[in-house]
Parts: C-alpha cells; sequence; structure tokens
C-alpha cells in the first residue's frame, strides 16, 4: 500500500507579508516519512470551522479580495488592514498551514506494531494543516474511526464534539445545574442539545431566527429563544429562572448578547428574592466567549449584579486541565455517538482547489449559522 | 456612663416610594437596648464610601434633587427615573438606614464580660445603619481601636483598608506576582501603594491626571501611568511587561478602561512571545471590576487573547470565602498599621444635617478622587 504514496501533496497555505497583503495559495510540499508511531494519512474530509477562518483569513478584509493563478493552482490576495497587522506581527511572512482536523486514510505506517495496526484504516485526526492531500501525524494525534464510517461522518469529531462536552464538563466542574447557548442551531449547538437530552441538563438555546428555532424543537430542544423576538430579554428571563442555568457559552462574542445573558441570568436569581440587597442576587454567574461571530467590541453594562464573570475560553486549555482519564473517556463518547449525537451536516463538499475560488470563500467566510463547509483533498 | 445614653437619637434615613421618589431624611428612632454581647456606640464618624451612595441616593437623578424642611431636619427630594425604578423594586417604599462603618465611643454594654470590658473605650464598627448617632451592634462586630486613635483615624477600619488587602490576597490565591490598579490614587488606592511597598508587590496605578500621578510617586509608587497621557497604552504594557502584572482590580467599571486593561496584559504577555499562536498568548488575564464610577457600560473589544476574565467584585463574598484566620489576620493588619498603612484622608467633617444639605450632597456624590466626606453624628 505504502508503494502507492507519492513523495508529494498539495497543501493549503496562508501567507500575511510585512506590507499588509494576504495571500492563499496551493504549495507542492513533501509528503514527511513517519517515524516508528506516526501514520501517513490520506486526508479526505477536513471541515472548514469558525477556528480555521481565523488563521486562514488573518484580520484581511475580505471585501478586496482578489482571484488570480490557475485553475489547478489557484491564488486569492487581499488586503490587511494595519491594526490587524499589527496583531499578526508574530506570523508575518511566514507561509503558515491551515486545518484544525480531518479524517481520512491510513496509507503508510511507521514500524511500530500500534502503527502497523492502522494502516489501511479509517482514522480521524487533530493534527494542525489538515488542508493537506496527505499528513503525517503521531498514532496519539489520530483515532480510528468505528466500522462503516466515512471520512466525512469523522472529519468533526474533535473540535464540535469535544467543545460540546467541554461545556458539560465545565458547568459539572462549577456545581452548575443549567446551561445557556448562542448561536444554539450550529451543528455543535444541535449537538449540545442531544449531550443536554441525554444527559438530563437543562439547556437554553439562544437562536437569531425563526427557522433555527423551529429546527432545535425538531430535534427534541425544550428552550428556545428567539434573540429577535420583541420579549426577548423576558423570555430569556423566564427560561433561566426556569431552568437555574447561571453558566453561558457564547459563540457571538461581539456585542450586546454576552451583557444580555450575564443580565437575564442575574434577574432570573433575583427574581424570587424576598429582601433588598444593593449588592444583588450574589449568584454566581458565568459567560465564557468561545467564538467571535461578531468581532465588535462586547458590551457589558451595569445590571448584572456583582457576582458575574465573563471570560474567554478555549477547548485545548480546558483538555490540558481536565486530566487523561477525561479526555478519553470524552473521546470515547465521541466515537460511540459518532453518527447520532455528534453527526454533521455539510453546505458543501469542495477540493482544495475549490475552497480558494473567490465566491465559495465568501460563501463560507460568511460564518452563518448552518453553513458549514467540507474539504475533500482527495477531490 | 449609660445613664446618659438618650433613649431616641437620629438617624439619616434614604426612601424610594412606588411613584418613583428619593426621599432623604433625618429620623428620630429609639435606642436600642443592648443584649447580653451588645455594646451601643455613640457614633463620632462614619464615612462617605462610593458603596454606602449606592444605597443613599439609589438610582435617582440627582440633577433634580430639591431641599425642603428646616435646618436641624433637612430633606432631600429627586427623581429616580422608571429604569433604576424596576432595578430597586426590592426596596421600594421602605425607609433604609445608611452607612456601612464608623467609629465612636461605647456608651453603654450588655451584660456579658466581654461587652462590659468595652464601656469607655472607643471602637470602630461594620454594621450598617452608621449614619446614627447611636448603634447597638454584637460585640463581633466592632473593634477596640489602639491607645490615642480618634473616631476619625478609626471611621474606616473596614471597607477600604480591607478591600485594599484582599486584592493583595486574590493576587496570592491565584498566583500572580504583580497588580494592576485604577484610580489608584483614591484614598483605597493610597493604601494599595503602601501595601504593596511593604510586601514587595509590583504595582501598576493607573490614574487620569498629572497631580494624582505625583500624589502616588510622592508616597513612593514606582509604576505610575496616567490615562490621559497620548502614550497610555504604551506605557502601560510597557508597564505590564515589566511587572508580569495579569491581575488588575477596577474602581471605574463603565467604558473602555477594564477592556484596555486586559487588552495590554495579553500585550505585555505576548511581547516576547517568538512563535506566533493565534490564539494569543495563552497567558491567563484576571480585571476584576470593584466599583463603577462610571456608570456607562464595560467594553470588551477583540484583541484580549483568549484566556481573559472580567467579573464583578465585591468584599464581602471574599471574606466569607477567606476564612476566620484570613479574616482575623487581615484586620491585626489594620489595626497595627491604622495611622501609617491605612491612614484616610478627608475633604471635610460634617454633621447628619449637613449631610443633607444640597450643595454638600452634590460634591460628595461627586465621587471625584481624593474627595472623601466624614459624617460626624455627634457634632
Amino acid at each position: 500500500m505504502s508503494s502507492n504514496v507519492p513523495t508529494t501533496g498539495l497543501q493549503l497555505r496562508s501567507l500575511v507579508t510585512k506590507d499588509g497583503k494576504l495571500e492563499l495559495s496551493l504549495a507542492e510540499v513533501p509528503v514527511a516519512e513517519p517515524g516508528p508511531d506516526d501514520v501517513v494519512i490520506q486526508v479526505e474530509a477536513t471541515p472548514i470551522n469558525p477556528s480555521d477562518l481565523g488563521l486562514l483569513v488573518g484580520g484581511a478584509d475580505m471585501s478586496t479580495a482578489k482571484a488570480s493563478g490557475t485553475k489547478d493552482r489557484p491564488v486569492i490576495t487581499a488586503d490587511v488592514p494595519p491594526p490587524s497587522l499589527r496583531a499578526l506581527a508574530a506570523r508575518l511572512d511566514q507561509s503558515m498551514p491551515v486545518g484544525n482536523e480531518g479524517a481520512g486514510v491510513v496509507v503508510k505506517a511507521g514500524s511500530s506494531p500500534a502503527a502497523q495496526a492502522l494502516l489501511g484504516k479509517r482514522v480521524t485526526a487533530l493534527g494542525g494543516e489538515m488542508y493537506s492531500q496527505y499528513r503525517t501525524l503521531n498514532i496519539q494525534q489520530v483515532m480510528e474511526l468505528p466500522a462503516g464510517a466515512t471520512s466525512r461522518d469523522g472529519a468533526s469529531c474533535y473540535v464540535n464534539p469535544l467543545t460540546a462536552l467541554s461545556f458539560v464538563e465545565t458547568m459539572r466542574a462549577k456545581g452548575g445545574t443549567g446551561l445557556v447557548h448562542t448561536a444554539a442551531a450550529s451543528n455543535l449547538g444541535q449537538m449540545l442539545v442531544k449531550i443536554c437530552q441525554k444527559d438530563n441538563v437543562p439547556l437554553v438555546n439562544i437562536v437569531r431566527k425563526k427557522e433555527q428555532a423551529d429546527l432545535l424543537r425538531s430535534i427534541g430542544a425544550k428552550y428556545v429563544v428567539d434573540s429577535s423576538s420583541p420579549n426577548f430579554m423576558e423570555e430569556l428571563i423566564t427560561a433561566l429562572a426556569e431552568t437555574g442555568a447561571t453558566i453561558g457559552f457564547d459563540a457571538i462574542g461581539g456585542g450586546p448578547l454576552a451583557g444580555q445573558l450575564l443580565i437575564a441570568m442575574e434577574a432570573g436569581a433575583t427574581r424570587n428574592m424576598k429582601e433588598y440587597s444593593r449588592y444583588g442576587s450574589g449568584k454566581e454567574t458565568q459567560v465564557y466567549i468561545y467564538g467571535r461571530l461578531d468581532m465588535s467590541p462586547t458590551i457589558v453594562p451595569p445590571g448584572v449584579g456583582f457576582a458575574w464573570n465573563l471570560s474567554g475560553y478555549l477547548l485545548t486549555p480546558f483538555l490540558q486541565k481536565a486530566g487523561a482519564e477525561t479526555r478519553a473517556r470524552m473521546r470515547q463518547r465521541v466515537m460511540d455517538e459518532l453518527t447520532t449525537t455528534f453527526a454533521s451536516a455539510y453546505t458543501a463538499e469542495i477540493s482544495l482547489a475549490e475552497a480558494l475560488d473567490l465566491e465559495t470563500l465568501h460563501a463560507y467566510n460568511a460564518k452563518a449559522t448552518g453553513t458549514k463547509y467540507l474539504i475533500n483533498p482527495a477531490k
């Protein structure tokens, strides 16, 4: 089998130059020889997550994006405004590979029995640089997919499933009894609905449109609040008072929503207080911002009480702190419920070259809820 | 001695009515008989802290304030706008006593030996309702002042000293090695400068005016950054990178400052990073908002990294969690350093009636840094 593996493969690259240009292109890179505990994966499915877009388009102004190059080797260029450029100082003039996770077939394996055992198997990987035709990784970074699972089934085994599971783990660690989630109709949001159903955790889902509310109700969500409702705050406070949820995860980041969550949690907690305290309910509230679909500043008004917390949230530090046992338990659950709880839906499956088609890029870069692209580098 | 204690005394009251009126007045209230473990204090000095003003003027629009009543029994009325009124629902139509802390002489004592031992002594108390001529409190709520200390010396033994000490305790508990403080020229800020000097904790002081910077430098502050400087952010980042401070306490609350602190902490932490990470420095940063001198919303832009935390902060929950031993140690230090580290400066000493003089009220309600009023109900 290893005799069929070419010596080079295409890899998507993102470069930001010192003079403020973003350049996206396909590079032909060597396929790294596997060490004893490594495997070479022919990548067949790798999703475009919001976290990938951060690295891919950096702080570029994509309204200035232009296409050049050829059909097989397209090139996209765009301007990076000076404020973004300063924030990107550490990556300037370095051609960066992209793609956190993906799935494919092991086409070459190192000499160790554990590596050899994976030869010919379909695996999922969290390894970075997955927008590549071939990717060499240590066996610790891959998991064998269950029998019958396709690479499409296994493409998104890490970022969304582990993030959704980590919300519930975090809530339990903090002694919480319910959760709130924004942008709740996303792939991740749907996973969270299913996890919370199974685990009997009250979950308040916040969406922006009626269709999204309908979608979530159709998969069994009990509490769905539409932020476009004229009674949004009242409905949110009622749902929070009813569920007792004081821990929220927000994917929007910018604008008033995170602050509204904190206000509504505090209002839910004070609703039944009998005695006035100028220090509010005293109930600890926590909103984690785990995404920035809105890049404008986060707004926190007074009225949030005095025991509020607003924090950034990333999966990786959570997993580091959680310990090996918790990590293994979480991963096993993803494998066990791969095509049910953790099924992802994709808008389109595109090749590496198609990922650099200007129109397609604008479509996936819009990060619209319910829109998710899958790259198939083998296509 | 107890024979001289009158049966009633004046007490400052704050009332917000259902129809949206604030009324401040002096009520004649009975002096409560002391139980076995209680003492009756003739209050001689009680400060007007920002935390008292919250209860005193509530959410009233003080530009509508009017004076009435007599010279001895002045009355202030003002309108409370509907949004504030909703937040005050739990206190409507209840006449509230005010004043967190103060000092005075024990003029009557309960039967227990511990209470009797305090008779005739000068004590400081954290008891609420201190804007009163007489206040009956359990001996657990009072501390005897050191020999020679006046009530003025001992009026502010709790709120500011314990809050300033709690900042350093909190920093240590979180494994921090330096602090940032805003509105740093305040009485509390000056205490913090002295504490940090003694304890060898690097402290970055943020002030808004050159005179405030000069004042802090004159008492030995090493890092003072003036937010009115055109190079504010650069100077702040430099000070934070140099001190390694990633924990801040902010008394302003509203506006951009808390977000600027988080950005500067992250920039300080990334300044020496060798490799680009789109997830920032990974260094955990924390800003606590412990006051709201600015009632506008808090603004947190992107650029704060992903391990940032912004939280409300109150002394009381800190003390509850800290445990009896830590509390006792902190209180002992306040007594030991009462006229040095924890000396307070007052703009004026006023009577209860003068506290309800319209011009005086506007002056102390402005909460200008370096302006602090002391009420002497015995005056």
